[in-house]
């Protein structure tokens, strides 16, 4: 078994066993652009680390060693030992990115031999001192967990002492000094001196990256993203550079296009005599990248070329990070960059146009849940005036309570608090608070530095950067430059497309415009496949549902269009009814309100097809619970409030999701069909008269059995057949049913017999095959997800093996039935891309989601299509 | 086609199509026993009747009048004319019996000649009068459909006038103008005078009885015992013979055994004088069938030789009817005759005795449903005195509000408000509110008369003929001797076994002693079926399990131990707790009780096992409802009443049946099943000194996946074993599952991997499958029952289409992964005998029911088991 390879055998389709920085490197090696030399641990030798109780076998150390003997050839250089010493790192690196999770230590091969025989080299005492106390820093943090602040407040109590502020302030006897305290702090805290011999060092170093592999942060990094614990790391031993020499010298990261906005055009930044952690921890703010040109023009022009060849090469879009080493350009690292999803989308479509990847590539680039953060929320206009301004790090608005450390940011989400997490920069130990903020705001770091790139990659919205207000973690307080103090608990507004913050509350709104999406989307109706239709209960959501590309309502809850105040006194009345004659009168009331919904509704999403559903919740959904309108309804229904209540009371259930609601609705009280039925068919023939023809598609909630279907489906025959015959005109009309009681399912093929189409309601469905009541598994869910009992929540992602396989039955015996019967779902489970995936599979037509949902399920869809194809 | 047979021509097994009465008066026709000749008109002739619109077909009347023909000549008699006319009746015959829901003319073939040639043969101007005027006003009634009561009550009338009070005291010349005054009230109500054409008379009378098929309680009737619409009546058509021809003259109705307790001893009333009807109605209270003895010994041993052969030749108990007409005994009706469920089982375990019917027989003559009144609940001992004395006409005992009509009865039970109907007495109009009621009073009528014998059949306890009592039906109003007045929702206490009345409220208990039942249910274990446990959460109810032959315990619900009052407590307590430690330290105080409980438990059933099911209802049901008890748990637990309503406020669920319940309960608050386990465990180690080994098998709820119940599993197991080492001894258990969410029955095969027993709780499986909320449905179910959407309550008898299949499927996997695994049912259905028979067909090995249901599903699996026996 090979267990490290160098930089020159691997290539970037080995990132299963090289880690994607280390494939990159190999990659970016054979493509001969500059990389310092180096090799790669595999993430086998990590899985061989573990099996191996901790610690690396023998026949791995030797290989390492092999391969270090190798870079003494290739460099000329020496580890360990003058005239001219190797010094090298050791980086993590596993198959899938997760940026500043594990660990880094630079500079190891260091000793006091070395430290002298590369004085005589540099000439340059300072910069090796400073190359030394960081070793000696990182190794103590990062192979002996010892905590880094006991080094850094040392070096901040030096530098007080010495008046000064800057590192760079520091002269080469003060780096000497501390790099000596440094010395006896490691030999205090570990009972035994700083190892001088190099190997020990880099076998150390090694270990230490594959133990970093199981540390909080990667852990619940791998959590939040789904990535298999499995995977294990590799880690990558490379020939070090230094941007931190002296003026010539310099480190920047860059993106070959603004991974913000997509705009095709070089984008980053770079701080010159500085070290690579400098750019990305933000505790220097970087110039960007451009500025170079003006500094070293032919290193710039060079660095543009790269860039360009990298990005045709890998058909992406890169994030590259290098170093200038006394005027020369080395290429440390590439991969494809972290992108907000506008700026994905862009990215996509842009590359389509110019050649470089197929509209199918460009498909299967984005995650389709991204596509709902394209339509990111903004302010709705106003003239308020911004309080501050930072960085627009990542796009998007939020609004909500300021808190200072990520913690308080979790517990208020427990409380349903919404939190702004700030900070004066963040760090990878933030991201479980990051995950739980509406919006990050930091003083510090630039539109690279750590908020920067964790809030875009979570499609949260960022200003970072914000260098005029003082953030006191300590005190929990903001000082405004107009003075202003807010405090913990306090609201703020920030818009991360603009970097603007602005005191208390904004007003949001959704952002439905976006050419790329338009044209991208437009793509996904070339491929065949499920298609996505719209829950939509009114005229605005079937036109926002038009325009997103929905193919007709799969979903209108006709119970929604009660609920404006001028309909909802005549819907309680109706409810509160005690006999049928009441009941008929205040239904007639309801009935125009009604029948124009319809003739709206169906106007609006015309030429595409509509399923209404007839009355579903429980009645007393819909009755008073403040007692100034109870006395209210009460003196219009002439009764006492004390009746009024009494009448509540008695319309109220035990358990209201199994009770008096669905098509027992219309069973009991089949006049309430009668009026919706009217509604329907009157709304049809007004639009006859407009020459547009509607076939409108009837559906009867919650069906257990087809006699009840056949009940409700008589009436709505029969009351159809009057409206038509007393209008003398023919409307072609749909009966069909949900399908969300388990009974349903294994009575489908008798159901089947007469309803003509079905629509599955895997929300109810999910509740009653668990027996989960969605309002109160709060109380439990989450420690069946905690425990691993459930791998997800079934409310979002369809449970495939049990609902799933009732789903399965259903269609299976409805298709013997009625072999061309028409299938959806109309769950919230239509707008999840797995679930997506589950439905194309099991042979359903439609999906039918809330209009912002659209995009993503139709890509979902496209994307479940194009890869099975593949697989076929 | 042939519809008419001679009586001379069917037998007993065509009941189909000559109807139960007319297949057997052929059976006595040929047994040599004294009928009347006639002839039977087909339940075909009865569809063709329906068929054709209402009418008799041309050929049906002619062949109608052939029969008479020949009955005209084994008569010696002419029909409709002189000098010895031919007089029939017509009287309806169902192939399944249903008395009094249908009619009967009698005295047909009467005119104005026949009277005359009538006097001259019988000299009895009286008698043939009296039999006139009935005629016309049963013609009136039944073919016209006119108020009998305009006949009736010109008859008090006129008897006013004449200062009499019987009919009897009226003579020949009374009747005579009455008959003039009945011809003419007729004439008035018709337009047309009464038919003197005998064949108008007859053909009209016999489609009379075809149409009365279809009247109102006919059909109701029908629905209450489940009998088919589409069966039809036959017609029976028979020469009149006279009970009130004189004082030689009588009819009765006798039983070869007691129809009340199954005594071997004829069993019947008469009376001298008197037509078949005045017996039935209970208009005069008839004399002991003994005492005809007295009166005519040679027709009262002639009646009893006849009943010997009639049970012998039916090896059944019989109810016959029989006609004395001028010194010769005639043999009207015989049939299998009702019984109470104590006569029944002491007639079937007798007839094994007296060898003259099989085990097998027996244990298939009884409805399983009937076992459980065989246990009658009887007063508890008591020192009241009765304030009247009734005859014992039904057994069992009653406690109810008094009620005067069966509409007021049925308005009371819909109050839930428990009532017993007081009647003068009964009438075939008041069956509905009969089987309303708790129990019914009459004063007047016999053991035979129609309250008692309905009574009987329905299992409802009755008092009747209790003479001493005064009934005013108007006033509302029971005067007893000793002046007492009881009005309308009064409560009085009767004892259908004694015939006492007794003021106010007895204590009732249930009768657990019967020597038949005992050996009765013996013959069941003969049997190879489904085997019958019980479910029962104390040692009495263990011991009442054991006594009626359950096999071991089935379900012990151990959230039924905390209820009582001092261990309530210290359960909210635990349920209120704030965190773990808490909760512990509750949990402990409860742990002592509990293990008792297990102790005493297992004791009593021993040798037989126990399916112990941990902590399954939502926890709020345990809370306090009181102000002053919420008040006095919150300064136990030293906080405040609003603290307390708040935690109360907190548990509290939407939909508490899909909450937090079940194995949700042991997976959120695992110390909850640990201490279920210890107790378990450490009683078992308890019983092991006493040398009484247990295999206790633990039974998990609501599971629905394997890893829920895995994760309860490994509570359980880690708690047995620490308990065990500790201990230092091995007790064995098996932990199983409850299959109660159509997602387990989906997952059927993963979850039996680990569980070892599973045990369908059919109660929430309906409720989940069908999405019916068990304590809402009421909103709803009834029009489902009603509009025939449902044939059944789906929580009374399981619903094999539905909640079934889901069974089949889960019995199918689980039996891959686990072939042996034991497989029960824990569901109300459990002790439903329809549901037992499908339980068995679908493979399950036991049922588990309530102590009292015991006999009825040991009796229901026996039947299952010998009928699909007998099937093969």
């Amino acid at each position: 078994m090979k267990y490290v390879y160098s930089f020159k055998e691997g290539n970037k389709d080995m990132k299963n066993i090289l880690g994607g920085k280390g494939a990159n490197l190999a990659e970016m090696t054979n493509l001969n652009l500059p990389v310092p030399p180096g090799f790669t641990i595999t993430t086998e030798a990590c899985h061989n680390y573990y099996e191996n109780n901790g610690s690396l076998k023998k026949e791995i150390e030797e290989e390492i060693l092999e391969h270090i003997k190798n870079l003494e050839i290739e460099t000329g250089k020496t580890f360990g030992t003058g005239p001219k010493p190797l010094l090298i790192s050791v980086r993590s690196g596993a198959p899938v990115s997760m940026p500043g999770m594990m660990d880094t230590i630079l500079n190891l091969g260091m000793n006091n031999d070395v430290v002298e025989s590369l004085i005589k080299q540099t000439n340059n005492p300072r910069f090796v001192y400073d190359s030394y106390r960081r070793l000696i820093m990182m190794y103590a943090d990062v192979v002996k967990g010892y905590d880094r602040n006991v080094f850094e407040s040392h070096l901040e109590e030096y530098k007080k002492t010495k008046n000064v502020i800057k590192d760079l302030e520091l002269n080469a006897d003060d780096l000497k000094k501390i790099t000596l305290d440094y010395l006896n702090l490691y030999e205090k805290l570990n009972k035994s001196p700083f190892p001088a011999d190099p190997t020990t060092q880099i076998i150390e170093a090694i270990s230490s990256v594959f133990r970093s592999w199981n540390n909080d942060r990667a852990i619940y990094y791998r959590k939040m993203n789904q990535i298999s614990d499995h995977l294990g790391t590799a880690v990558n031993v490379q020939t070090m550079v230094y941007g931190n020499i002296g003026e010539t010298s310099g480190t920047g990261v860059a993106f070959t296009r603004n991974p913000s906005t997509g705009e095709k055009k070089l984008y980053g930044e770079f701080l010159m005599n500085a070290q690579g952690e400098d750019v990305v921890a933000g505790t220097r703010t970087p110039q960007p990248i451009e500025t170079l040109n003006n500094i070293n023009s032919k290193i710039y022009q060079q660095f543009l070329s790269y860039s360009a060849i990298l990005e045709n090469h890998y058909k992406d879009m890169q994030d590259m990070e290098f170093t200038i080493e006394e005027g020369k350009l080395y290429m440390l690292q590439t991969r494809n960059g972290k992108r907000t999803p506008t700026a994905a989308l862009k990215i996509a479509v842009d590359m389509v146009h110019e050649g470089l990847i197929t509209k199918t590539d460009a498909l299967l680039r984005l995650n389709p849940l991204d596509l709902q953060n394209v339509l990111h929320s903004r302010f709705k206009s106003h003239d308020k005036m911004p309080i501050a301004k930072g960085l627009a790090a990542s796009p998007g608005v939020a609004v909500g309570k300021v808190y200072f450390n990520a913690q308080d940011v979790i517990e208020a989400k427990k409380n349903n608090i919404k939190a702004i997490l700030v900070r004066n920069e963040t760090s990878p130990e933030d991201i479980e608070g990051m995950h739980h903020a509406e919006g990050i705001l930091t003083c510090r770091g630039g539109m690279t530095s750590h908020a920067a790139v964790v809030a875009r990659g979570m499609g949260v919205c960022c200003v970072s950067g914000c260098e005029t207000i003082k953030i006191n973690e300590i005190t929990k307080e903001i000082s405004f430059p107009n003075h202003k103090l807010l405090k913990e608990g306090e609201t703020i507004s920030i818009d991360g497309s603009t970097g603007n913050i602005y005191e208390g509350t904004l007003e949001q709104e959704e952002n439905l415009e976006n050419n790329n999406l338009q044209e991208f989307l437009s793509w996904t109706d070339e491929i065949e496949t499920i298609k996505v239709k719209a829950n939509a209960d009114t005229e605005q959501d079937a036109l926002t549902a038009k325009m997103l590309g929905a193919k007709g309502i799969g979903l209108c809850r006709t119970e929604h269009m009660f609920f404006s105040s001028n309909r909802i006194f005549a819907f309680r009345k109706m409810i509160l009814s005690n006999n049928m004659q009441e009941r008929v009168s205040f239904l007639n009331e309801l009935l125009p309100y009604q029948r124009e919904d319809f003739y709206k509704l169906f106007k609006a999403s015309y030429p595409n097809s509509v399923v209404i559903r007839y009355l579903d919740p429980p009645l007393h959904e819909f009755l008073p619970k403040e007692k100034n309108e109870k006395q209210l309804l009460a003196s219009t229904l002439n009764i006492s409030l004390e009746d009024l209540e009494n009448r509540i009371i008695n319309l109220q259930e035990i358990n209201p999701m199994m009770g008096h609601r669905g098509c027992r609705l219309a069973i009991t009280y089949p006049e309430i069909a009668i009026m919706q039925t009217k509604a329907i068919i009157e709304a049809c023939i007004l639009l006859l008269k407009e020459n547009i023809s509607i076939v409108p598609e009837i559906m009867i909630p919650l069906t257990g059995d087809q006699k009840e279907f056949e009940f409700v489906k008589k009436i709505v025959d029969d009351t159809a057949k009057k409206i038509m015959k007393d209008h003398n005109v023919e409307i072609r009309y749909q009966v069909g049913t949900m399908i969300e009681l388990p009974r349903a399912c294994v009575m489908a093929d008798k159901i089947a017999n007469s309803a003509e189409f079905f629509s599955f309601g895997t929300n109810d469905l999910t509740q009653m095959t668990y027996g989960f009541s969605r309002d109160d598994s709060n109380k439990f869910l989450p420690e069946y997800l905690k425990e691993k009992l459930l791998k997800q929540d079934p409310f979002k992602t369809i449970d495939q093996e049990g609902v799933g396989s009732l789903m399965k039955v259903a269609i299976s015996i409805a298709k013997n039935t009625r072999p061309d019967i028409s299938l959806g779902v109309c769950g919230e489970h239509a707008g999840d891309p797995q679930s997506i995936k589950f439905f194309k599979e099991i042979g359903l037509d439609y999906v039918s989601c809330s209009p912002y949902r659209i995009p993503v399920a139709k890509l979902a869809a496209a994307q479940a299509a194009i890869k099975s194809g593949k697989q076929d």
